[in-house]
């Protein structure tokens, strides 16, 4: 089959105008990070379930592989199509209906290409909570948060996207549809797919639509920003933080200095948080669905305790709405100032939480070591013991020359996370941008099951070639 | 290789005092539920993770078949062999240590054949709180807790086994063993291996350690039971229940009226809970790990609440663990005392929350058209969806002659539950028992699926054949 004749087959089956030829797809060919310049035959934009079924169907007929797309705003490159002559990309936007809540079992069943905005409002509207929030949530679709299992800022008390996921409807790569949107809390009738599919990177099926699990609203909050010396404190103040509050620690961000002083810096709003620096920053947020004010309480006995105990030097509390909004921005803030500073490499590490201290007082001394001059500005989920090791360039250097050193600092890095027992891809995923990492770092037994679970599901390899599954 | 050959193989690895012949194994060749009677050529116990992998290598080689058993509690025959010439049991009962309890990052390293109990205690001692918690926790071992995806008391709260997991180790069919202990929170490098093994029943690879979450330990807590007419106000209450308590429901019983009144009859310390009977009671449980005091005010105003839209007959409130303790008693007391009461047919079902009342309804009038004189006695975890529908014979009718009717109940029962889009194997698994239920209800889209991950993890069928996966 031609080209030719390929497209005219998916434009009987959406519609012509839902066919687009890659010069006319620029915003479905860009990455968001730059790292790629992807490339397609078409995008196709299905209306549903059954139109993703058919196209898929037409593409393994007329050999096109297909990379399924949702909001585009993935890390790792997992929606950049990879070949301008035997790739399609099938975007799922036009799936993007919240297709019921059901309160009475607090779930919600989302298609793959509701922007996250809009499925945390539906719930809202039905007096319930969608704890999934990350910074990309007005751009970022539901179908990409569920292919890279997407963590974010709730996870310590919600878990990743997984953990709040009860259900899927996939598009398999024969063309055939599992439907199981059956919202069962319990189900052990056979193996557990449910979670295969998520954070597997559309390389497995083409997630349609998800029935997840909702919370309610939280009613009582206290945000607090503390000043420390050690990381180690900022391990201990998570524990107690979880038992003293009963599992309410909704937030729970650590921040370096050079972290804090680039956002002060860089973004409007965001003040030195006090008197003078300290080394590290850890902003704890306590939050519960119960009414009551018993965790400003709470947060008082833990701080005194930690004190008491000279564990940390300073603390603001917030407890009204706009002063926590205030201590939020300088969180939220460290990811554009770093862009605003220039060039920047960045590592999306995991560790037991109690090894974090460790592991930082590896890496800090041997990136530095390894890039004279660099200015590491880590921060991140402490309490999921995932960090975000990005480092800055030193002052006033140059970019480029600085990212020509990406590869050597990855390795520096990784070697000591994989060492520790750690994960080089926490929260971003493998996707196109670490898949040589993980055929390098991975036990050959764990690739050898992936590729033997990848050939089960997809034996032609017709699903996000490239991605996430190294090549044998 | 004979049979002998291959018993002696398999001593050179464990030692000759290992390796039992089957009649020397009663209670390894023991159904719990008897509706099996188990058959192997042998009973192998290793000692640790590298002498199951040789076992396992060893069996290959042999042409032999491996069935893996920790407690042997389980309810659907999954560790009963089927072959006295060419299966082999492989016991973890020796690998019962608690490995790790690694507390700042609140977590738990066990061994597959770990009485479950034991652990519990091990996360005590830590100051920690391991919730997983069945009738059997004295006997059955955390081995069969992960191949079952075991659910129990307390999933309303914290989730089945599955969710408590964040790494495993693992046996596989070809003797390679995968290390996934670190105990990572967060680690998305490649596909979601560790959720597939849990639930697997065995039929994937064999699960020697996991790395279990853990909790704090309960501080406030309070019991009530509640006498209803109808469950949906059970439905309703569960989820108020929910919400005003900020997700502390902890226990969420719905017990039938004549599952209560059996075990008034036959178990010691069960009394009439109300001067007057109900058709439905609900035992409710809320408890946090927080210091406080504020449970039993929630408690309260969800009840008084209740009262006043008339969505409950009685209640009896216990805040002391006495009172507690009484409670609970009852509706631990609803299994043993169907035993007393003779033959009963039994349903694991579940269903939407939502759903439950609609099942009800359903379910009750088709069972007692279809074998007249019988007493339904449903019971179970309703916050999670999941009904014991079982089934007492009629009053003083005959054992056997009511057991004939089991296949012709099942399908009653269950056609009303797959029609509702429910699971007829919620929390108990497959086994050997409902594998031919699962060809019948399961879509041939998901079956293909399982077979195709079985192949490709198990391709000679040598893990627990005939169990979970029905054959082609």
């Amino acid at each position: 089959m031609t080209s030719n004749e390929a497209l005219e087959a998916l434009r009987d089956i959406v519609g012509s105008s839902q066919v687009l030829p890659a010069a006319d797809a620029a915003s479905y060919l860009k990455d968001w990070r730059g790292e790629f310049e992807p490339a397609a035959l078409a995008v196709v934009r299905p209306a549903d379930t059954d139109e993703v079924a058919r196209v898929i169907e037409a593409c393994a007929e007329a050999g096109l592989a297909v990379v399924a797309q949702s909001g585009n705003t993935g890390l790792v490159g997992g929606s950049a199509a990879g070949d301008a002559q035997r790739e399609v990309i099938v975007s799922l936007e036009r799936l993007d209906r919240v297709r019921e809540v059901d309160v009475d079992n607090a779930t919600m069943t989302v298609e793959a290409g509701c922007i996250l905005a809009d499925a945390q409002q539906a719930a809202a509207d039905a007096g319930l909570y969608f704890p999934l929030t990350l910074a990309s949530k007005a751009r970022c679709r539901i179908g990409g948060n569920l292919a890279t299992n997407a963590g974010g800022l709730n996870v310590v008390r919600y878990g990743n996207t997984r953990d709040l996921v009860l259900g899927l409807e996939v598009v398999l790569a024969d063309g055939r549809v599992w439907h199981n949107l059956s919202g069962l809390r319990k189900d052990n009738s056979g193996f557990d797919l449910n979670d295969l599919f998520v954070g597997s990177e559309g390389a497995l099926g083409i997630v349609t639509a998800a029935v997840f699990k909702l919370y309610d609203p939280i009613v009582q909050q206290v945000v607090a920003l503390f000043g420390l010396d050690d990381p180690a404190d900022a391990v201990v103040l998570q524990r107690r933080l979880i038992a003293a509050s009963g599992h309410n620690l909704t937030g729970c961000e650590l921040m370096s200095r050079q972290s804090v002083e680039l956002a002060c810096a860089h973004i409007e709003g965001c003040d030195k948080p006090f008197a003078r620096e300290y080394d590290w920053y850890l902003l704890a947020e306590l939050g519960s669905s119960a009414e009551g004010d018993w965790l400003p309480a709470i947060m008082d006995s833990v701080v005194a305790r930690a004190k008491y105990e000279n564990r940390l030097r300073d603390v603001r509390i917030a407890t009204d709405a706009a002063s926590a909004i205030r201590l939020w921005h300088l969180r939220e803030s460290l990811p554009p100032a770093q862009v605003a500073e220039g060039a920047s490499i960045k590592h999306d590490i995991s560790l037991p939480v109690s090894k974090l201290p460790t592991f930082l007082s590896r890496a800090l001394p041997a990136i530095k070591q390894a890039l004279p001059g660099v200015r590491p500005c880590p921060f991140g989920h402490v309490g999921d013991g995932n960090l975000h090791f990005n480092l800055s360039k030193p002052a006033g250097g140059d970019d480029s020359a600085f990212m020509a050193e990406s590869e050597h600092a990855h390795q520096v890095v990784h070697d000591i996370v994989v060492d520790m027992g750690g994960s080089f891809a926490a929260e971003h995923g493998i996707g196109r941008l670490k898949v040589e990492a993980l055929a390098r770092y991975k036990q050959p037994v764990e690739l050898d099951m992936m590729r033997a679970i990848k050939t089960a599901l997809d034996p032609d390899n017709r699903l996000n070639p490239g991605v996430i599954v190294p090549k044998l």
